[in-house]
């Protein structure tokens, strides 16, 4: 990325928190934040909108003086002295009637207080025969009675100002006779993409080219910080063009957003069009990811450049847009909440900057753990996946497995309710995830995929629910009961079986190069893409090789790893290699051929504790018609002992070591 | 209230978790929670919207094999020994050019890989000459590549079924192909408001008349909990023309709301109308307030009957639509935030009901306090006052002082930042709210009017951050000091001069019963309204009564009290009184003439530790000319010594008694 490039200087590369504090006092010296522009909306569409400035009854509430009860309405100083035996008489008038001493009507809940009364007796408490009431006790004045402005007066306020309306403040407001209210302008930001690789639709995608997402995302975030975002074209890198779209953009907005500057020279171009139309005083902040960022304030108004990679883009527009944007509508700045967690790896880190790591998180057996993801700037799909967010000082150079970290939650609901799956890599976790969510309300399950050998090490720290397995033991072509009687000798899981499947070469649909067999990777002409250490496909392989007496040496790729069966399919319809062992699900999600090499057993490790109902949710669903059609249907697939109890920890051993399911 | 009149019985008055549970088992065995309707929209316009059903991606991210660095492609085999003192050569071409061994070619982050080529050797470690590549150290395969559907693969789940979007997953959505995405739709509820006294707009308006407010209140409610809310117009109390609305709006709508069932017998038509279209299974809720709570599924669609009064309304929808709307769309039940807070008062309570009080809360030197506010059901006011809930349960008879509960947070922001003002109400402490809003973010005055005697015993139990209080002791001619100084023996309190402030009688425009002083009011053909016992004002009435030789059985409506200056003005002004005693600002805020008794002294109370900011904000806005100029043009004060310091509790009186402002 060339304007990362080591060689090349920043302006400034400052703190985070710094860089927070310069920047709001730079546009606070600029106004951004006093006396936001205000309109006028209907009180029925102010849902959520802040008050530009305090707002003051136009009527009182209640409007009149009404009875609060049935009953009869009196002047109450004809019934003192009433008492059962001695009960007072009153002569009850239609209410049109003028009101004499000893005369009374009879009123609703809600009527109007008669002239001249001023109490209620409830009906109960009346004994009416004929035109006349016999009163059994005394009234006092005002009893029963809804006086004028009780609830709000006239010219009280009713809201003050800069307050977000809810649905009770709607109410209160049409209560009090007001039918428009003045609220506080959305903020209007443009965003501008620019990039000469960038495209806006699908149809112009080509190799060297992609999809202009970062304006999308950033538009959504806006609405969701209750901005109005605009779009623009997407500008190529020139210098010019640059110009011109910031100098529009600057018309009849509040806001510009610049992104990004990931191409050589647009950084500068972006830095120098900025100093020419007002001054930039950030350029580069020490953040990871998301050092690229500049500052400036043209025309009186923010204008911010945010990196091109689209994790570092919404970082740094979490940082240096959302607060801002939040203040000038004079709205609370959103608390982000934290659990605390325990990091299931060591997680490294540059000193010097401060850096952000996307987590999973999970309460497992009571403890929560942070799962971090892969850290990749460009790499949509941990953002996707990401539930929190941890960052590290910059003064430290990582975090041990084991610390207890503050996660920041990226995501509404309860991360307790998160399944994390550690452990090979299948396709039918991700079935079983949307088969959970069907079933329990705000579950989720997210997979970590590191390999079977990985997931029982997640177990046995306790930093997973569950791991699917599919580890094959040479000497005695056991599948994964030897390694967790091994590297399990503690705690509650079972092991569960899931299904058999098969494993085979994948290769390019047609079969191109007449692959037969293992044998074939040792070809001059074919090239493999093979599977992490440690992941059960890799065992597999290896094992096959020795039979078949094949040295890793001979077989070209055979160093190149990706992490899960799809990543190998992917490899191969790209043509990055001629095959790559895996399931054949995943060569049938991608059209490939698929040469069956051997059938497998592929287990889950369950790690709840005693009576976890997300536990029986899971026996329940593998045991189910639907589950298991489902995942055949993927293809090589044969689920007929799927929730088979295979093997359970010592703590189970003993006493209920069966599940619900059975 | 007709339907809560003793004597009518409910179908069955059930506590509010059975009814919960009854409701949604209800709706369950209708299917509505079931596979709800999916609609297709715009992945850009789905911020916030479920998906209906699992995504899959249409292409890979990365599309094609890219370039991850600046540098030159390789092919990695072609560098395996290269070293600083033995460099391989390579003939540089341009990327057109078919590709041969010892060949490579110049390309940027972000390009294609040329065919031919494995890997990228950082521009850093090339020494170009001519047309010719010195590689200084030797390149492993696929090193700086980023290769297809590393992020993505193609035909991988992207966002699971039921997962709220949100501006990442947009992202995602786009780069992985997606146009557009299957969501659950919004439930479509319709309001019906009823009632024969209800008018839609302020025109309308006459005593015995209430404007609608519950059904905008509603759909405001459904809106922010993601329906799409439909007001009908007003039905009338008639059974035919309840039954025809409930009729056209089970039509294209998912849930019915009719509101209200407070005038007599409209709750039987409800009830009756209902029995007649489908099943009433609920008639009655064991809460307060709300009981009167119909619940129906009428052509399998969910049907409810919420009480009239606002604050009945507003709760029985939080228990009753809310989650049942999150169910339906699949989204995670909200999270209510809650706080432990201590009760400030005793709250009684019915036994055999569960009961909910809105409080005010403040952090008061450290401690979280919770101030219950006024309970009528049909106080709209307190509605938008309170900051959280409480809730009594059915088993019990009420909470003491001081005790510790979970308060429930109805408003966002931190509750810690809202200032309790417990005391003698005048209309310059709101202004003082507001001139704070402006100085601090997240700030927000409450005021609770219990008059003078009652602000000071909050700050003795540290309930409260301010109280205004004016006492006269009698004997001395002396303000407030003297209740200080025997009230508050520890503390960390300071009392601050406010304002001198004219009080007298209000009397109506143009003064028709010409009423000259205090005298005046034992005329018979005048009639008066009181303040509480306890305010300051109510205290210098009954000193100058003394002073005059009145007492107080002399005044007609000495005994109907009120809590505040503008409820008393507005009782003047609605002829419920001829007068009353107050401030001078209250009579001019709503018209009425000011009959001058007596000046007095208001002043502060501020009860802080040492440093907080918010002591230091209140004193700058007593000094500052703008808020002085303010509160003197409501009428009657004099601020010339606002701000000034008086007297101080023993903790600060020997150290720092003094405040910055000074």
């Amino acid at each position: 990325m060339k304007i990362l490039r080591s060689n090349k200087a920043y302006l400034n590369c400052v703190e985070r928190s710094e860089v927070q504090k310069l920047w709001r006092q730079k546009l606070m010296e600029n106004g951004f934040f006093h006396n936001p522009p205000a309109e006028v909306v209907p009180v029925q569409a102010s849902l959520g909108r802040v008050t530009a400035r305090s707002v003051y009854a136009k009527q009182s509430v209640p409007h009149y003086n009404g009875a609060a009860m049935d009953g009869i309405a009196v002047w109450a100083q004809d019934t003192f002295g009433a008492q059962e035996t001695d009960p007072k008489c009153l002569t009850l008038l239609p209410p049109a009637k003028t009101f004499g001493s000893g005369c009374c009507y009879m009123v609703d809940t809600g009527d109007v207080l008669p002239d001249g009364t001023n109490a209620v007796v409830m009906i109960e408490d009346v004994h009416i025969r004929g035109n006349m009431a016999e009163i059994i006790a005394a009234a006092a004045p005002w009893q029963h009675v809804r006086i004028i402005g009780e609830d709000i007066v006239a010219n009280e306020m009713v809201i003050p100002e800069h307050h977000e309306i809810a649905p009770v403040d709607i109410a209160a407001l049409l209560a009090a006779g007001i039918e428009d209210v003045e609220v506080v302008q959305r903020p209007k930001v443009t965003i501008i993409p620019t990039g000469d690789e960038l495209v806006a639709s699908r149809g112009e995608l080509k190799p060297g080219t992609i999809l202009d997402v970062n304006s999308h995302m950033l538009a959504a975030a806006i609405q969701e910080w209750r901005g109005e975002a605009v779009r623009s074209a997407i500008v190529k890198d020139d210098r010019q063009a640059i110009k011109q779209a910031i100098l529009a953009s600057l018309q009849g907005n509040d806001m510009v957003i610049i992104n990004a500057g990931t191409s050589a020279g647009r950084d500068d171009y972006t830095v120098d069009v900025l100093s020419e139309l007002g001054e930039v005083f950030v350029h580069g902040v020490a953040i990871k990811p998301g050092k690229p960022v500049v500052m400036a304030v043209c025309q009186g108004k923010p204008v911010i450049g945010l990196p091109g990679y689209p994790v570092a883009a919404m970082l740094t527009a979490e940082l240096f847009v959302r607060d801002i944007l939040f203040a000038r509508q004079k709205l609370p700045r959103p608390e982000a909440a934290t659990v605390e967690a325990s990091l299931v790896k060591q997680v490294p880190s540059t000193v010097g900057v401060e850096e952000y790591i996307r987590v999973s998180l999970g309460n497992v057996q009571g403890k929560m753990v942070a799962a971090p993801l892969s850290r990749g700037a460009g790499l949509i799909s941990s953002l996707t996946k990401a539930q929190g967010s941890i960052s590290i000082a910059a003064i430290s150079s990582g975090l041990s497995a084991g610390t207890a970290v503050p996660v920041v939650l990226l995501r509404k609901g309860k991360p307790a309710n998160t399944l994390l799956a550690v452990g090979s890599h299948d396709l039918a976790l991700e079935l079983l995830g949307v088969f959970l969510r069907r079933r329990m309300e705000n579950v989720s399950l997210s997979c970590a995929n590191v390999g079977s050998m990985g997931g029982i090490m997640a177990i046995r720290n306790n930093e997973a629910h569950l791991a699917g397995v599919h580890l094959l033991e040479a000497d005695t072509g056991l599948y994964n009961t030897p390694y967790v009687e091994k590297f399990l000798p503690d705690g509650n899981w079972r092991l569960i079986h899931l299904a058999m499947r098969l494993q085979g070469l994948m290769v390019m649909p047609g079969n191109p190069k007449v692959i037969t067999g293992l044998s074939d990777l040792t070809r001059d002409d074919v090239s493999f893409i093979n599977r992490q250490r440690g992941s059960g496909t890799r065992m597999l392989l290896d094992y096959q090789l020795r039979k078949l007496g094949i040295r890793p040496e001979q077989i070209a790729g055979y160093e190149k790893e990706v992490g899960t069966h799809m990543a190998v399919a992917a490899s191969v319809l790209a043509g990055a290699a001629d095959a790559g062992l895996g399931v054949q699900a995943a060569a049938q999600a991608l059209g490939l051929d698929f040469i069956p090499v051997s059938p497998e057993q592929y287990d889950l490790i369950l790690n709840f504790t005693g009576e976890d109902e997300r536990l029986y949710q899971i026996m329940d669903v593998l045991l189910s018609e639907e589950f298991r059609s489902e995942v055949e249907s993927l293809g090589g697939y044969d689920l007929s002992n799927a929730g088979k109890l295979i093997a359970a920890g010592p703590n189970l051993r003993l006493n209920e070591c069966g599940t619900r399911g059975e």
